[in-house]
């Protein structure tokens, strides 16, 4: 399905170079006060124009087509749609023939059948993730005082964002990052064990974000290499806090009231600035590819919004599931 | 939901310590034949024996209670019980007011109130995993010619696993491991962009598994300190092979056809053959708790059957949907 | 959820007097020709114009913002979104006081808090059938050559329609009436035993539209009155075609080759144009509302297009899951 | 799928004849008192005895094999299982080759290629309701103080059931019936606009029962034969009381917090102590088949309790929804 959750259901539709993208969001509790005004920080930070990011300029307006009135949720499916400007399409004619490695061209053709929408990726484009965002937004407001940040902690093996972003746009090449994401506040008891575990769910919503090759939780990888009497986090008070925190805030599946942390593995860049290597699809043939359009040298320094946003919406169906927001906001 | 799947759909019950164990699978084919010979060769890489797992026996016959008829699936909800028989309740009591570092108790009691069966983890329990590799016997020959591996390429941090099994043992501590995975002739197009990428729905299911603290995918971490130029897998023929396979067999979340390739990071158990740091949850005081049972010191040699259950009942779900399983197994 | 389906998922938006309606389908196949043009016939049928039927006036021009590219499907989600013109929201003022009778404007005050858009009943609005009715366009193309066809056979306990509508308005009343529902060529095989009966999930969908009372399959109601000598469809060939047809063309849950038919009881509008007796929500006291905005005398007028397209969706739902509609349409 | 439901889901399994047959409950609240003994009225009720009813024997003791530990449920999966005694499959062989008119003997055979257990109808047997009784036992304590009450009003026509079953028994017949279902102290705002809405759900777990043919809620299909002015319900009072109660306690698929009142339409028996006519599938010529086996001369007879599980098992999945019952039950 192109839609996640039990209780806040997020839908995403949309194409890179079609009409419009956005998220029909189902579940979302009545009365909470949303206007324009607050996706605007969220979505500046999405939106590319630092040094790095792709040129690609788009005003992402929320347009609210339901689910919003008198400036309040209604508790009925909400709709936020955001509309396309900046289309230049003709520049992705040759990917049908020679498809771009690391993109989803191939499989697309293969499993549409050739008639997916190819321009600029179609819907396998990043720019869906701003109805990921939007929906981020709400899922924030909704878990509050739950509080996540999220923020790039490595970007092309080197902690020195600034520096390995310019060597990579003077080298005409992409890098990759690590994301690193917190909750504070996330209340103990959100999971079930088995199939609904957080970090099961997390994980799922994650992996959704294109480009996403890894996550870990707490110490992660490292954990495989730990001691359990060194990686084991001893408990210290009746309310479950751990002397430290190599689990991450969940246990069993289950949060466990410690901060919740974790990890993302973001891959450098798949449209270069340069050549690349593809087959011809006509001849069988080798063949070169371009890759017309306009890319993120490191797409990682957009990404930590956009895990904020998937982790909020993973922490308001299990908050909603364990009835810690209620259906109606009262309060704003 | 303790169930996972849209069209082979896997729902898992029992406690350690109660009747019995089990899966429910709702939506598998008629006409597949299937016998507890089928399950011996997997229940039996699960089962404890080796040095470094635990002393607890189990016979695990399954037990065909539903969907079974003539020696072949019928089509309808194929329910598979295990008895629990090598069950020692009494060993848990002290877990009740000194829950144990690592594990579900503290959590358990917040999310179910103090209801839950605690003995030896209940619910929560790795033997619960036995109706997981069960569905996965099941699910491997429905994706048949599609062959899964998975192996422990590291425990304890060092690839000479038995060497450093002794190690721990000698030393009265446990390890954590890393599983790799691997499945050949996996078919292009499976998975969906965004929310059913075939890295969510893998990643959901083995994080289902306990004591997993992170998934990667083809070059995982390692990408995010990769090069695009470096990264980027070329396009070598018409069929979509690549030249190297960084990306892991997933492109924009649909398989490519290349090999599906991930690796998964297992803690150390957190059981321990020492006392361990706690809280006494009566006084609030610190406590110490010995776990009793049995116990694995290096849980990551039972992981790779249970992570290859894993990944079949993935791509069983998503052949399913591709129509790559036929409804009907006249075949055998 | 406000979305219905496995395979096929229908997901309804909007409000009577928001910006938009429309509908969000998940898993339509890719290659379906799709156009404007092809949603002209039904949308006319339900559109309001014949005497009985509400004076409110709307275009219905489907607008695809996504999922269509060159006149085609492209596998990924297709949001179609209908404009609301004709809106003339001060009419409904009355009715956040005095709620009235026959209508969700009580019930959604309750379960929304008061933040529901109460203007012409909001999500509760026939208006939202827009987007069903286009989602079973979409249906019927996928399920060809199963043809269905519902028609008014009786309205106000009259079969003479036209008769009973006059009447009606002349006495500034409402009447309903019952649609029957006939699904040709349909496939033996549909439906599963028990939760996912095909009876369960047509009925499912029917009572999703706003005023239906009751349904049937086959003999009905009138079957509780039958013996089951008489009762019974004797099987006449292989193909399992019967004799009789008071099952309906369903066995077991499963349809069985026979045509499907089921009948709708409608209630009569619940607007009507003149006083109704409420209360007031302000001081508890008896009140009086006359319902403001344009309505039907009759809704089950318009109600057979509706009626078919739930039972469209619901057969390409199931015809997905049989696999008898590819993923992938070559064809057109 | 072969289970039901958002919060508190339902899944059944087993056969007619196979070992044993049951219910997987999943989301069942933690805390609940519940013991064999809280299943005994209601498996009574439900268990052939009275003229009318088959002669089969069933202990239907309930054996939990998961979730319930010290006398309370844990929260985690709940599964329940009645051995299947009294089994004489011998008697069935002759179904495969003359299938029986009205039961699912073909479109089995169609669905699942004739690998379907076929032994007394296997899955698609009313013995299956059984774990919807239990199911309901545990859904019908959740929803306290709700109180369902389901009873035959009409069999074969008439109000004298007793006399009804006489007269069909003397002929060597089958016949019918009607039943009608109440729930009082309901709250109001149980249900979703479209395709949640109470009347979908309670038809869709409905339309699971074999042997219904017609539900319809309040005055149903007498709806469509009334006039508006007649047929709308005037609110009384602020707690949105009405002086009639012709919706059924429904409206715009909402409960309105007045009694919910259903009624549905049960088929005669299929199976008759008399041969009946059906096809020989050996060799397409018409065939006879006498319905072996111990059959309900009025099924009817047994439906209340099971036509009021499904309706415990509706309110409690949407008392969860709206948060009214807790996820602990701490009281009992």
């Amino acid at each position: 399905m192109h839609s996640f959750g039990r209780l806040f259901r997020v839908g995403l539709f949309g194409e890179s170079h079609g009409p419009a993208v956005g998220v029909l969001i189902d579940g979302c509790p009545a009365g909470l006060p949303l206007g324009p005004k607050d996706f605007a920080a969220d979505l500046d930070r999405r939106r590319p124009g630092a040094r790095g990011t792709t040129a690609r300029r788009e005003a992402d307006e929320p347009g609210f087509l339901s689910g919003v009135f008198d400036g309040r949720t209604t508790g009925t499916p909400l709709l936020i749609r955001f509309e396309n400007a900046d289309r230049d399409a003709a520049a992705y004619e040759a990917i049908k023939i020679t498809p771009r490695p690391g993109h989803a061209d191939f499989v697309a053709g293969v499993k549409f059948g050739g008639f997916q929408d190819y321009r600029g990726g179609g819907h396998f484009s990043g720019r869906v993730t701003v109805g990921l965002v939007a929906a981020g937004v709400v899922a924030k407001r909704l878990i509050r005082p739950v509080a996540i940040g999220a923020r790039l902690v490595e970007a092309g093996g080197e902690t020195e964002i600034d520096r390995a972003v310019e060597a990579v746009l003077r080298d005409g090449d992409s890098i990759g990052g690590i994301v690193e994401c917190t909750a504070q506040d996330v209340p103990a008891g959100l999971g079930e064990p088995f199939f609904d575990a957080a970090e099961s769910l997390l994980a799922h919503v994650v992996f959704a974000i294109p480009g996403v090759r890894g996550i870990e939780f707490g110490a992660g990888f490292q954990a495989a290499r730990m001691r359990g009497s060194e990686h084991n986090d001893p408990i210290v008070d009746v309310k479950g806090r751990t002397a430290t925190n190599h689990a991450g805030g969940i246990a069993g599946g289950i949060t466990n009231g410690n901060p919740l942390v974790f990890r993302v593995a973001v891959k450098p860049t798949s449209s270069l600035p340069r050549p690349q290597a593809t087959v011809d699809l006509r001849t069988g043939e080798p063949g070169r590819i371009v890759a017309a359009g306009r890319h993120d040298a490191c797409l990682a320094l957009r990404m930590p919004v956009i895990i904020e946003a998937a982790t909020a919406i993973v922490l308001a169906d299990l908050m909603l599931l364990e009835q810690r927001i209620p259906r109606v906001r009262k309060d704003g």
